[in-house]
């Protein structure tokens, strides 16, 4: 597991290090980040926070615009920030040329269509490969959270409801709440899962929680001015199906926000003090 | 003085809005930053914190990136982010086309050469016109406070230090300190102010800062690994001219620091705490 470090830059004491790596799940060459806070230097083993970006981004967007630092810094806590999709030259991109699916709009699942299924495996990526190089390089608690916002909202939601005692701790900003049943996820899905949408479900948040055999604790956070409310996200739908399966989910509506990092530093505090406590405790 | 907003955006119960106007010192169209912090919609007057951006920087990169919000918020601070250098076809840029004089980077100095006499006045828009136009739009308290990183911090030094009782309060990251003997600061002047030197010492803070009448408390953060400290930035000629003149200037060099916005988010809150304890009191 050959690891290059392309950079180190000091914030809050502790370091932000982009790495370089070719994944053996996604078949291409990746970048990610993370988030060492000053206690890792002293031996200290911390939790891990694993943080999905949404459409378009890479690694750095988080990194740089939501504060995180500050308070893992002062809780311990290790933030890992990978990218949003396979990514390089031969990896396929949206045949209509779109910036809501393919390379930076992976959509977290594992693709079993032709040619996907040859580099999008982001699902696996994140929940397998990428924790293993983690612990494997950044001795830590073995303690893991996870998070995102919008497209890696719904990646956090699903890698926490597909695989019991992975994470202890999820918690997401924005999310796409119910894939299957809005244009972004069905356009996704469609190309990644084939077309018939019952090989989606497997996929679907809204789906996901009714059938969970573990009740991890959900934080969500939305904006009630989200350009993307109504069509794209449906938070509602997820509220109803938690409701109907006794599934402890906390929705906050957020009156005036929109769809924007502004947004996810505004309360990106509280998710992270609701990770420390199931990740401390 | 027609002011249109181009977007609002909430963050920390507050609102960070971009504006456009038709700047009569500048002779061009400008877009400007402000965040307004949630007591400014409860009527409380409130003091103006402005901050001048470094190199390639626009009105964004600071309200992206550092922070700021949280606790200007928590202060009930106005934060004034303007671009860097007048914008526009018609504005003349680096003839040499680099990305350290010109369009993004007009060094917050009046030129007195032509071609560029006609627009990069920053220095006269930064001072005057621009707090003209927030003191009429935005009621605030009177009170100013300067600040900024790199060219804005030489920015932020230059505004405080030849404009005595214009700034209750000032403070720099990693600024310029002696421009007439770095290359980016010979480079522009030269352009900007003609081939004389001797004209150039009017816009150098450690020139300045031993001929101030008024004493206003300096803070400055500089990293120690910041790439540009040795050939640009030289705050120790600053600090042994303020010694010299018994100003009161603290210099505060952070190992493993560098000139990035990680730095500067690091930092922020202790330049806003020494901001609000001059503007607030």
């Amino acid at each position: 597991m050959k690891v290059d470090e392309l950079s180190s830059q000091k914030i809050f004491g502790g370091w932000h290090r982009r790495l370089h790596h070719r994944s053996e799940t996604l078949a291409c060459e990746m970048v990610f980040a993370v988030y060492l806070p000053p206690q890792f230097d002293c031996g200290e083993k911390l939790p891990v926070l694993y943080w999905l970006s949404g459409l378009t981004c890479t690694d750095e967007n988080f990194m740089q615009k939501s504060g995180v630092q500050r308070l893992a810094a002062e809780l311990g806590m290790i933030i890992v920030a990978p990218d949003t999709s396979p990514r390089g030259d031969d990896v396929p991109d949206d045949p209509e040329g779109g910036w809501d699916f393919g390379l930076g709009a992976g959509f977290y699942v594992d693709a079993t269509q032709s040619p996907w299924s040859a580099h999008y495996r982001m699902h696996d990526y994140v929940v397998n490969e990428l924790p293993d190089l983690i612990d494997a390089r950044f001795p830590n608690s073995g303690r893991r959270g996870i998070s995102g916002h919008s497209m890696g909202g719904h990646g956090a939601l699903v890698c926490a409801l597909r695989n019991p005692g992975r994470y202890q701790s999820v918690s997401a900003f924005a999310p796409i709440c119910h894939p299957t049943h809005a244009p972004w996820g069905q356009k996704a899905f469609g190309h990644l899962l084939g077309a018939d949408p019952r090989t989606w479900l497997d996929w679907d948040a809204s789906v996901l929680i009714g059938l969970a055999q573990e009740h991890l604790p959900i934080l969500i956070d939305q904006g009630e001015a989200d350009q993307f409310l109504a069509a794209q996200l449906k938070p509602e739908t997820l509220s109803m199906a938690a409701e109907r399966a006794n599934y402890p989910l906390t929705l906050r509506m957020q009156p005036g926000y929109d769809h924007s990092y502004y947004f996810i530093a505004t309360f990106i505090d509280d998710h992270l003090q609701h990770h420390a406590a199931a990740l401390k405790g």
